[in-house]
């Protein structure tokens, strides 16, 4: 009998996430998860990464990418790893624990509706995003029915928001897994 | 180093995923998912469980429940353990995938807007729920800024939506957890 649920990091997300690591805000901490994106698209997974940082200090806490196809579980997504993997770290779930440092969430692309409801429960207390939802969407995958003020939703529940950092940049990996021939997996398209 | 990502399941779940177990449409299923959210109360959970069965033959193909407390992560909802596990036992992320029979994944209660977003990735075709939103959010519990018509934007990608089965006896399982005094954990409001 199986007594656990559980998914298998790759070589590489199992290194970062052994790193000591500290960068500073902004673009920096992009390209680290951008980085990360375009390792795990060579490892055979989708064209997404995130990591949680300590928002102030800079200090990484955890790194996750897209696993969806490779763990065989549709929820294995970037920031649901970084996120499961951040908490493991500090022990607790919640981020946003008032002992702790607020924590912020690096995303190679905007959350799609499940990741956004992951965000709020998690408590990570800033959010940046590379990619918009539009550039997601464009190379063929589904964000679901998502608010569309989906930032001013989390800006109103205490998250700041930060989008478009190095977003050409991270528009251009999407662009590379499509061209690769990557597979795009979607829930039945709304009619 | 760890190489993979774990949640450990209780006993009673560990039991639950062993059993073979087929169930008529509608309130047995249902009647089995409260039974496991109470014995995930019992176990130290939150009130919340979840099943995946196949529709029409009613067999059982996974349970979950919320497990957010007692293993430290914010994403172990009972809906996103219950629709991993069943992409475990049939080894694919899509539990949509044409080879197989379509799944229907029963719930104690309304998803939020996490598991929303879970359902829509899942391939399930059939949703079941006893408590309603606002059951859930009257104890407390947060449910995230869903779309209105949420049922409507399963429906119209191609999921089947069946609400209020045995709504009253979910909701009172609710009630006795907020009575017991267990945690409620939270996002930040909304101001």
């Amino acid at each position: 009998m199986n007594t656990a649920l559980q998914i298998e990091l790759p070589e590489f997300l199992v290194r970062a996430n052994a790193r000591t690591l500290v960068l500073a805000q902004g673009e920096a901490r992009m390209r680290f998860v951008l980085d990360l994106a375009r390792e795990n698209m060579a490892a055979g997974g989708g064209p997404f990464a995130a990591a949680v940082f300590e928002h102030a200090s800079g200090r990484l806490l955890a790194a996750g990418a897209n696993r969806v196809v490779s763990s065989g579980y549709s929820c294995a997504h970037a920031e649901m790893l970084a996120l499961t993997l951040a908490q493991r770290r500090i022990g607790h779930y919640d981020l946003g624990v008032a002992s702790l440092p607020p924590c912020e969430l690096v995303s190679s692309a905007e959350p799609c509706l499940m990741c956004l409801g992951a965000v709020l429960w998690s408590g990570v207390r800033f959010l940046s995003v590379g990619a918009r939802g539009e550039d997601v969407t464009a190379q063929g995958f589904d964000e679901g029915p998502k608010p569309a003020d989906w930032a001013g939703e989390l800006r109103r529940r205490g998250i700041e928001v930060r989008q478009d950092v190095l977003r050409d940049e991270a528009r251009e990996i999407l662009r590379a897994y499509q061209a690769a021939g990557g597979p795009i997996y979607n829930a039945r398209s709304a009619s």
